[in-house]
């Protein structure tokens, strides 16, 4: 039900991803009166594979989190993580309120043992090809050392199971690279990082290594991760405006506007790889259970996106193996 | 002496300086015998207006800050800020070592009445031709709300006075819009502006509103700040570099190659408009004085621009006119 457009956007994509994934099964949270005509010229055969959940109301995009999580009851997002709770689904993919979100995945899932508080992440495509994971994006405004420390483990998890790098390198995100520089939370959870020998501590990266593939895990406290992102965000948007009206005025013969037009269309593409749009789904990490945020903004593609990413992490058990890793190579902090 | 380059760039750019402004005077600060041998052919009219003051020793760009204050007495950048101590300067720009200047010119300058701590500063040019205040940029790590708010009201006096813009917009970089949302100084912050009606305070901003025009003023912590000019400039260096790359593969006739480079070299000066080189100058405020950071990277054209910046501050009389500003408005934090 969430997201700028609803099941408009979440029931296609939700087709989409059936047709491509034929072990995949659906559960679909929320409003039948609104869902059920998306469905009518769907295939029996796919019809089968998706399932409607009816839901009483909704969590509006724009409610504040804490009184949304108070009147949760019979909401489709709280229905839909309760699905995960009971066992009858592993994931659950919401476009909806993100603060809301948040809180009730870790009230209803509860956290891993050993982990403090859940974390926001997300996976960055980077110039040499590969990827970064980077957390926490939001999740928890303040952290001290430890929970930095536990977000490095389940990076390094992620890294491994969900982008396929070996030995992950992992990164702190600070404002210089010695190791005086930055806040003590950050100056604590190196120290912590350093004396785990299972994690591959790279130290500290500044913000302008962002996308350079210096680093496979990225890890930031929320307040920190979210400003990053969406600075990134807005300047991509930027250059993608600047570049779509580049050149627009101008009295030229059609050879050279065609050929404009076709250069500006590839850079596009080109750039598009960056794009917040081309990448979406940041994953809620650390919780029994795993749950896939989606832009609001999502159009089908993205949001089909994220169910994929939702399959991934179930497929590849990253709940157990964090769960294991944070188990094998942390202390638990009291 | 400071900067990547050191005289080979700050000299050549102090005599452009010269010739493009009559009524300039430099002090150039430094080894004579790297310095002089830059001179031997400049015209007899500019070297008037030139001094070169001598230095034995320089903090290198490397030398960790709190160890190369303890040993500054006779270095370039000391005897640079004494000279604005002792009133035989109005200004320092200095292309050395960042955390070394901060700590120096607040320890030789001292702060202004009212002001806790001197906070980096630097406008961004934004989507809509016009131009943003950001700080901190990362003089203080951590900040408490009132400290935000003295941010806010330099900020404020920096877009009247440099930026020209009548009754500056003044916005608190957050996660979020809600008053609820974020870290407690930066509530605090937010309580004590909205408490001064000669300040045209807005709310807060979300950082991918940095380039949008939104706001003249956009205050953060200086951690944080730090943060999002990296990305930033982290970003626009990996389009910029995606830009001059693309296409060069691929077989095509003389005419396409041709349209191709130039429509590159079109972006990329439209583009360059955001590129970190072309703004340079972080002004650090709240001092008895104007010192201005220049990238270290830098070369003459971006150094003669930090010149420029020095020489608009003191013409502008920024160093009283925030003292002014801070003692009508901010209640004195003790």
């Amino acid at each position: 039900m969430g997201g700028d457009f609803g099941p408009a956007v979440t029931v296609p994509a939700a087709l989409q991803a059936l047709v491509s994934y034929p072990q995949l099964e659906l559960l679909l949270v929320g409003n039948p009166a609104a869902i059920n005509p998306l469905l009518v010229k769907t295939d029996s055969v796919l019809r089968e594979r998706l399932t409607v959940i009816p839901a009483e109301s909704v969590i509006t995009s724009d409610a504040k989190p804490s009184q949304a999580i108070r009147a949760s009851r019979g909401t489709s997002m709280r229905v839909a993580l309760e699905l995960i709770k009971d066992g009858r689904a592993q994931a659950c993919v919401s476009a909806g309120n993100t603060g809301a979100l948040m809180g009730l995945a870790k009230l209803v899932l509860k956290p891993l043992d050993g982990i403090e508080r859940p974390a926001l992440m997300v996976v960055l495509p980077h110039q040499k090809q590969g990827k970064t994971v980077v957390l926490d994006l939001g999740a928890n405004v303040a952290c001290d050392g430890s929970m930095l420390a536990q977000f490095a483990v389940m990076g390094a998890v992620m890294a491994e199971h969900i982008v396929g790098v070996n030995n992950p390198r992992v990164a702190l995100l600070n404002i210089g690279e010695e190791e005086t520089k930055g806040l003590d939370p950050i100056q604590h959870a190196a120290a912590l990082l350093r004396d785990v020998p299972s994690i591959n501590y790279i130290g500290y990266l500044e913000a302008n290594e962002l996308l350079t593939g210096k680093t496979d895990v990225l890890v930031c406290d929320g307040f920190v991760g979210n400003v990053t992102l969406k600075t990134m965000e807005g300047v991509i948007r930027v250059f993608l405006s600047l570049l779509k009206s580049s050149g627009e005025s101008g009295r030229q013969g059609w050879l050279m506007q065609w050929v404009k037009r076709w250069m500006k269309r590839r850079l596009i593409r080109q750039f598009g790889q960056l794009n917040p749009d081309q990448y979406n789904g940041a994953c809620l990490i650390g919780l029994r259970g795993t749950v896939i945020k989606s832009h609001g903004a999502a159009n089908q593609r993205a949001f089909t996106a994220a169910i994929e990413q939702a399959m991934q992490a179930v497929e590849r058990q990253i709940p157990e193996r964090i769960a294991a890793r944070l188990d094998a190579v942390l202390p638990k902090s009291d």
